[in-house]
C-alpha cells in the first residue's frame, strides 16, 4: 500500500490549481504526519479521479497544495445502498467505516419499530466515511443520509432498486413454532446468484429484529428479496459487514477485478 | 431470539445432573441478569447439544443448575480455520468475536514478517470466543490456538486442508509495477465457487501486508488458493470478516440452511 498521504477534498481538481487545506487537514498533515513543503500528497474528490499534489505552503492551521497530475481516473462504483437501524455510538461508527471499505454508495440510517437509538449525527458519520475512504483507496465517499423511518423510505422506493432484506428472524421464528419449512428465506448466495446487474440496497434490522408487521410489509414488496445469513445469530454490525461482503463478492465489484 | 440466558459450560450434560457455576457465571446470572431459583437457563458444552436447565441454588458467588432436557442436538460445524496476524488489542478481540459469530472452528494467531503485535493472550481470547458463542447461538466455541510463526504452521500443514490466501497486496503490487495482468489472483467468489467440500483455512495478513518472500512461499504451496477481496484496500479485521462471510455463503453452512 502506498504510504503517500491521501486526502478527500471538496474542490475541483485541475492541473496546476492551488488547493486550500482545512484546519483539520493541515493539522493531520503537518502535525501528525510531519509533512513539509515539497512533499507529495494524493487527493480525490469523488468526481475527478485521484491526483498527485505537492505541499506548497505550510501555515499554523492552514496550508496549500498544488495539484499536479491525475494518477487514477474516476471509476464507477457499485450502486449499492446500506439501510440499517442505528446502533449505539461506536457500533454505528463501525458500520459506517466498514460500509465505506466495502464500497457502499449511500448509507441510510432508518428507524424501525424496535430501534433503540433514534439520534443520529449525520455530519459526524459523514466525516467517519470520508476518513475511511481516504484509508481504503476509494475514489469517492459514500453519502450519509438523514435518518428517516423505514416505512417512509419504503413508501418512496424506486422499484428498479432491489432490496436485499436480511431476515435474521426467519430461522428463529421457524424453530420456535416447530415449522421447519415455512417462509424460510433462501441463503443469500442462492438468492442473489442469478440477479441481473442493477441498483441494490441491503437492509439490516436492529438488535431486536423486525416486528411481524415490518416483516410482512417487507415480504409483500415486489422489489424485496428476503435472504438468510446462515444458522447463527449475527449481531447487527456483523450482519451488515457480512451481507455487504457477500454482495460485492457475488454481484458487485469484487468480481470485476478479475474480469476486466 | 430467545431471551433465556445461554451459557457455555465445561461439564458433561446429562439429564438430572447438577451443574456447578463458576463465580463469573454466577455473577453474570444472579447480579447482572437477576436470575433466581427456578428460572430457566440454556447450556451447551460443544459436545452434547443444547440443554434446558433450571437454577437450583443461588449462592454469593457460586450456584447450581439442574440439567433438564436436551433442546438441540449437537450439530456438525464447518471445518474452517482462521489464520490471522495479531492486531492491536481491541481489534484482535474484535476479530475473535466476529470469527466466532461466523462459525470458525479454530482461530490461529500467526506471526508474519511484518506483524507488529507479537504478544497474544490466548486465555483472554478464548474467553471472548466463549462469550460470543453464547450470544450467537452456536453449539460449540472455536478453539483459540497458541501463537506461532506462519512459516512454522505452513511446514506442518495437512495438505487436504485448503488455504485461502487473501492476497491484498496483489492489486497494489500490480498497479505499482504497471503490470495489469501478472499474478492477479482470482476474485474470491470465482476462486472458491467450484471447490469440492472439505476442510479449509482462511489466511489474513497484517496491516503492512505480506513480504514478497512470504507471498512467493504461499503461492508455491499446492494447497494454497490466492484470492482477491476486491479493488479497495481493506483493514485486516474487515478482510477477516469479509472473507469468512463469503466462504460461509458460498461453501459453508449458510448454504446448508436452505438446502437441508
Amino acid at each position: 500500500m502506498s504510504t503517500i498521504p491521501r486526502l478527500f477534498v471538496m474542490s475541483d481538481l485541475v492541473k496546476g490549481a492551488p488547493l486550500a487545506l482545512t484546519s483539520e487537514q493541515a493539522n493531520y498533515l503537518f502535525r501528525v504526519l510531519r509533512v513539509e513543503v515539497g512533499d507529495s500528497v494524493r487527493v480525490f474528490n469523488g468526481r475527478h479521479g485521484e491526483w498527485a499534489a505537492r505541499v506548497s505552503e505550510v501555515m499554523r492551521s492552514a496550508g496549500f497544495l498544488t495539484v499536479e497530475k491525475q494518477i487514477r481516473e474516476q471509476a464507477k462504483v457499485s450502486d449499492l445502498e446500506l439501510l440499517f437501524a442505528p446502533l449505539k455510538k461506536t457500533r454505528t461508527d463501525f458500520v459506517v467505516e466498514k460500509a465505506t471499505e466495502l464500497g457502499v454508495s449511500i448509507i441510510r440510517p432508518v428507524l424501525t419499530q424496535r430501534t433503540q437509538t433514534k439520534v443520529v449525527r449525520t455530519d459526524r458519520l459523514q466525516k467517519i466515511a470520508a476518513e475511511a475512504a481516504e484509508q481504503t483507496e476509494r475514489l469517492d465517499t459514500p453519502h450519509v443520509e438523514q435518518v428517516e423511518h423505514l416505512l417512509e423510505r419504503l413508501g418512496k422506493w424506486d422499484g428498479t432498486r432491489r432490496l436485499i432484506f436480511c431476515d435474521e428472524e426467519g430461522d428463529q421464528a421457524r424453530a420456535d413454532s416447530g415449522d421447519d419449512t415455512a417462509s424460510r428465506p433462501l441463503s443469500m448466495a442462492d438468492a442473489i446468484a442469478k440477479l441481473e446487474p442493477g441498483p441494490a440496497a441491503i437492509l439490516i434490522g436492529p438488535e431486536g429484529g423486525f416486528t411481524d408487521d415490518e416483516r410482512n410489509r417487507l415480504r409483500s414488496l415486489e422489489f424485496c428479496i428476503p435472504v438468510s445469513l446462515g444458522p447463527r445469530v449475527l449481531r447487527a454490525e456483523t450482519a451488515a459487514i457480512a451481507a455487504l461482503s457477500v454482495w460485492q463478492a457475488i454481484c458487485g465489484d469484487w468480481r470485476n477485478t478479475s474480469k476486466d
